[in-house]
């Protein structure tokens, strides 16, 4: 039995109207226990762009200078997050946003400088977590929404990847709850023919993941995340659920869309 | 015997570096339960210019329009209130940064239309707080930092007041706290003499204030502050201490620097 759902949100449906619209609706009717994490979508490089911050990438791979993590901070953890939970207390979820500074939940490590200095970057250990003060607030029917920001310890915030807080957050939430991970993006699952949107693959364990492997069926840009859900499975998480927004909502363990991974 | 700190500093504080520096270090080491509430400073109004968005004026009154509600939004809330916490962090203070959408602790409502349509302002009613999950947060030894931002509970973010933000606080968590109320701002005190800096009046009570109106001592920029702070003492709050922030953060009742109304 489910008692915890942490759901993470990308920046493709925080950046459509509509698609936010319904996601939000559906989120809030949820039931019990829930956490959600957004992505920042295109809104910080639209608002970074007319403050004629440039973006800057190295091997392709974004940097945080220190301009850019004030914008972050101020799009992800203002705007997108607030605007979110006022918007959440309007469908009746009693929501509170969040970053992993506020009551020092998140703490995180400035990525060390190796081939690539990503910046203002923060990698997360799950073990590190303090869950006391967000437990106090899921025992007292409150909704925390994260965005993807952590700091440092040392006064400084830090960018992360809300995949990364989502997985986090669920590892260190198994010791109390038992958890689904829900990952919503923008194909229904995972596909066992990438080119054909509705071979949704709707279970996968251990040994279907390494037959999956063996035969190549799986895209790219679908390993990560496997692989992210099943260290999440390793650590105690219960369950980890993969899909589209418009599907993986639902609450209920017997119908489930999407792809889920124990 | 005072068992919660509310204290509100400005944007003048904001906005000084070396200022602010002491000012969190200061309020970092106040023990016990405590809130803070900020101002926004000027940084809402360069960033706000940066984008393009005009400052709109009705007879020298602001006006928050769709596009200031967004910058504040994300300046106050984002960018000032997590940049905040993060340091609060630094220096071993739990701080948690909230609006008053979160937890849905300060609805307000949209000012009505009279002379002046001041946008997305909200006013808000002391008794309308949600003061459960805050007292959770205080009791978890978390202190909450306000953002000057509450909510219509129908999804839209609105600018409030810091200094009402304060008071209204103040008064809804009387009924649980003996509560200081401290407003920070740049004279040392309420001044006898507009021209003496250090002409500080220690002490106001409601017949030595009669007396101060009664002899026209009061500078005009005092007034709304002397009848703020009566109205939260009028309401249940125990003492109103204003003053320099370098000063009335002391926490023994013993001493106490700046004005004390009670």
């Amino acid at each position: 039995m489910i008692d915890l759902f942490i759901i993470k949100v990308g920046g493709n449906v925080i950046d459509n109207p509509a698609l936010l619209q319904t996601f939000i609706e559906k989120f809030a009717t949820i039931p019990g226990k829930k956490i959600l994490i957004h992505g920042g979508g295109k809104i910080a490089t639209r608002i970074g762009d007319k403050l004629g911050i440039e973006s800057k990438y190295v091997d392709g791979r974004r940097i945080t200078d220190a301009e850019t993590i004030d914008v972050v901070t101020m799009v992800y953890g203002g705007l997108v997050n607030k605007q979110l939970v006022a918007r959440l207390q309007a469908n009746q979820c009693n929501a509170i946003g969040l970053t992993g500074a506020d009551a020092n939940i998140i703490p995180a490590v400035k990525r060390p400088v190796k081939t690539i200095d990503y910046g203002f970057v923060g990698d997360v250990y799950p073990e590190q977590l303090n869950i006391a003060p967000l437990k106090a607030l899921l025992e007292a029917g409150v909704t925390p929404v994260f965005a993807p920001l952590t700091h440092d310890g040392k006064g400084q915030m830090l960018n992360t990847n809300a995949d990364t807080i989502a997985s986090s957050l669920a590892i260190a939430l198994s010791a109390s709850y038992a958890v689904r991970l829900i990952y919503c993006f923008e194909k229904k699952g995972v596909l066992s023919d990438p080119n054909d949107d509705n071979a949704v693959i709707n279970l996968i364990n251990k040994e279907i993941y390494q037959q999956l492997l063996d035969n190549k069926v799986l895209s790219d840009g679908i390993l990560p995340k496997l692989q992210n859900a099943f260290g999440a499975i390793d650590n105690g998480v219960k369950e980890v659920l993969i899909g589209h927004a418009d599907d993986v909502l639902s609450n209920t363990t017997a119908t489930v869309a999407g792809t889920l991974i124990c």
